[in-house]
């Protein structure tokens, strides 16, 4: 029943068309990847990061001006999941002024639990979120490293803290709209277009955030939702992975893909392939609409993902400081 | 009976010796602080940020290693305030691989819940944590500014990120001991020598961090614990709050303060007169290790709290970068 | 924005039309009641059980059947609050065959943890969950008995178990409707109709199940909803509560009672008319389409809830086993 | 490293010594057995019931009086798995009066939400509980019955209701003592002793329960523990089940069993026994202390498991009503 529950889950919110036997030869062919970066590699491409790069970017800072991207976690926030059977955002307290007996006379005394899905708000997907056909990053299986708690490999405990050069592609500026309209693939020549009128190049090992401008609807849970989410095709991702060596994607909508995918058996075509296949990393529900009002497009990029232990993912408030001439 | 407990609780792990009638002059004379920020502030010190304060130490930065200041989050880890009745940390699968019937045969998928009080591993206490005599910092009542899930007014939700200038005190080596010895309260004098011997000046608006080298005995639960912690005097971190104006206070140690307190009534007088009388948030359970072994003193802080609407804290993972010449 | 959200919840969930001033005497001149059972009482209608109570409907049983009262809790099933902010439930495995390591060579070890509103499935509201201008019944404040981790007073911990004479009141069958219409409200001469159909007479101290036939629709989360269920009047429960003397009154719905309410200002006026002047709990959620099916009208009600410290209620299987002679 | 910690907290916790290679012949022969209930079979010697047993018992009730056999859930509560990993228990507002905006003014609106390890207080374990090499009850695999969330076979939803003749063999007042020593496995001889004793012979189908005596230490963390809890040894839980043909066995410490277990590999050798091997369920940290006191050793044992689906087990609060003629 559970099975099922989950089954309808994907099937009624995605869409999916599961026609069983349906030859789809793409996604059939694809396993994970080894890494180039050698076999006890958990990172995949941020290992792209060194001391050099880091200093690079850091030193091209020109303003203190600091751009905040992450988005509130409040009690009734849109999630990506709970129709998929996650938990929704919980705050509790668990002290309270005048009502904490031991403390009530002199000191006010607050404290609060936390409940919640790690891919809540702005979050991280770490390698390990999603693999294929039984392997994810780096061709680690189940057997292997996956305990009753989580994985043992490709954590968000596993991973660095993320500063590099960062560049936000805005394709809603772009094709002059206020949000790019619903299941709209973002395609190649979207991309370049947007590139194109911001001036702008991508460089090997930047993060690379793309704007649907999506966030203009948060936090409506009914329109800023992931089952028809506009979002990044997988060609476009791919060209931004394999041509243009992004270290990271990240996007202003829940998944940064477009959804729902029109492959019936695979509803996350773009996660399975930048995770499992390139090991670069995701950055999802990303607050970019001050960068995009102020036209700051080349930035320092600054997230600490919590090392939560074998965690899939982890919310993160990633910071921007320009390092733009102007 | 949930109260007693609750009593019983903080007076058997903390020691309290609870004299009902004993005349404290001191703490019941405390009341929380109008800020001098104005009738709307919320986030206190931190108001001693600009963009010109971050510009200034950004452009220190000399190298590009990166400090991570954070402790992983685990099932099992230590915890502050378990004893308190707060949750333990808890990380639950929510998808797994070929558990997961939607996407077994291609994907595999999986995701995880995390729960966990807000003072968690490495973390932040906004200045919502602890107030005195009913009003928190700027003289908010709960009649004004607490809900049913937490409070409208200096919550983590109102946090800027921060960008500042760091400076380690390392205390632990000044006595030349790897970790000082249970319920130690260091002295002006200490804060004072150790300064000396690694030839460091505090500055206006700086993140102090003090170490004990209780880090050294992580992650033993018996050991690194809040009961009988060293720490900060209540005279030491006035000293650094009034004298040296550090913005924010940081340790290696649950609390950054020294437990159990002498007052009999106010088992946090450190966290009390900061939070709630000069508006300085505590950053506690840093990772001071390696910037210790590498005899980094100055360096470029940075912390980006999660913006938990109400949260009275959230666990961070801070990140230090030096800006020594050497 | 915690609070507006929360009321925006609710404004758009029960479609309440909060006109500020309007003129609500009923509401308004309402207070919570003292109880006749004494200043200490926290149970309210209970006292009416008695081990002369129990003995007799205990010995009336004819039959070894017993009829399963609750539904099951699983992932994504209906819930009442989660617009309101409420915990949706989850299950999650702690220990897992295969992927435990200390015991997977010989055992299979499997453990689970589990979060959820108390209110979910089947569930009993205690005489704490709705009071009136601040007082529960028997005038109970929150000054007197409100702690940070719940009330001290009328709490399930100190609900007794619950054995007597249960009676169903088939009010879909009466109307030969597989279930009543959204929002519809059961009135006086609709119990009596059904009543007098079925041949049935309550007597003091009954637990009063009414049918709704909403359960027809479970486990579908857009058709049984709490928005717009049928349910009873005002005065229907009135009439249960004073002129029949039910005990509890229990029902196949969310809340027992019809939603959305008329009066604005309280969206739970039979909740708060039976929990805080008249001491009577309510049992929600239940599963009566077997007794329905069968014709069991009479039967030994049995139901245990958690003893959850100053909980507002407890999730419960209640029982049924029929009294009637044939 | 969430490995290492297992293992180690298993060690500690239990003393186990871990002696790879030991030879130990008893626990590796074993394996999960087919149930004479049939293929489908999910609930073992639960199929005892029948309405014919379920009647009979009934109809013997001489008295009106419930004995309630269940703990508190509370904030701080004893529990036996927090060691392990598992979360401790929670209550937490969601609802609180004075502080909800939608309903302040008339409404005192209370809600909350709870959170456990399902083997917490009072509860019974299911057969999907404890497996041996890689199979539960009926020989049912992981890659049969079991997903993300949990099993789906043998879970808590499947469970009826228990509605049987109990008795009780009190062996700390057979044997003159408040309570068993430490780690004391209760024999076969002691059982016969406390029967003979107390003029009690056990019946096919039978609820047995064990009194310890450990809950007079309850709820002292400290003493009433998993640990080195007394319990019954394999040979008594063997003779209770095999000999005897007990429906079900339950006691008033954690686990039933004697702990620190002698087999060093199975550290729960009479769960995986009766779980996996005969289909016993157990039910454990009962609340016998009022039918000792009270002398009543044969009764109405009611327990209603909550139908957590795939659930390992259940927080339940069983009731007992005597049915010995004096």
């Amino acid at each position: 029943m559970t099975r099922i529950i989950a089954v309808l889950g994907l099937v009624g919110v995605l869409g999916l068309a599961m026609a069983p036997g349906e030859a789809i030869a793409q996604s059939t062919d694809d396993e994970a990847a080894k890494s180039p970066w050698g076999s006890t590699d958990e990172i995949g491409a941020l290992n792209m990061m060194t001391d050099g790069s880091r200093l690079d970017v850091l030193r091209q800072v020109r303003h203190g001006k600091v751009y905040d991207l992450g988005v509130d976690l409040f009690i009734g926030m849109p999630t990506c999941c709970v129709p998929f059977g996650d938990p929704n955002f919980q705050l509790f307290m668990t002290h309270s002024p005048s009502r904490d007996p031991a403390t009530k006379e002199l000191l006010s005394y607050s404290g609060d639990g936390v409940s919640m899905y790690t891919h809540t708000g702005t979050h991280i997907d770490t390698l390990n979120h999603f693999g294929l056909h039984g392997k994810i990053w780096n061709q680690v299986t189940a057997a292997d490293a996956l305990g009753a708690r989580g994985w043992t490999k490709s954590g968000a405990d596993k991973y660095p803290p993320i500063i590099a050069r960062g560049v936000l592609i805005d394709v809603a500026k772009s094709k002059d709209v206020d949000h790019l309209p619903p299941s709209y693939a973002i395609t190649v020549a979207d991309l370049q277009d947007a590139l194109r009128k911001q001036g702008l190049k991508i460089q090997p090992g930047d993060v690379v955030l793309t704007r649907t401008g999506l966030m203009t609807l948060w936090p409506d849970p009914q329109k800023y939702r992931l089952a028809d989410s506009p979002g990044l095709s997988l060609e476009a991702a791919k060209w931004l992975v394999e041509t243009q060596q992004a270290m990271v994607l990240g996007a202003d909508n829940f998944g940064v893909e477009s959804f729902a995918a029109k492959d019936p058996r695979n509803f996350v075509p773009v996660h399975s392939y930048v995770l499992a296949k390139r090991g670069v990393s995701l950055i999802e529900a990303l607050w970019l609409e001050d960068l995009a009002k102020d036209q700051v497009y080349e930035f320092l990029f600054i997230a600490s993902p919590l090392k939560i232990r074998g965690g899939t993912g982890s919310p993160i408030r990633p910071l921007a400081i320009s390092i733009q001439l102007k």
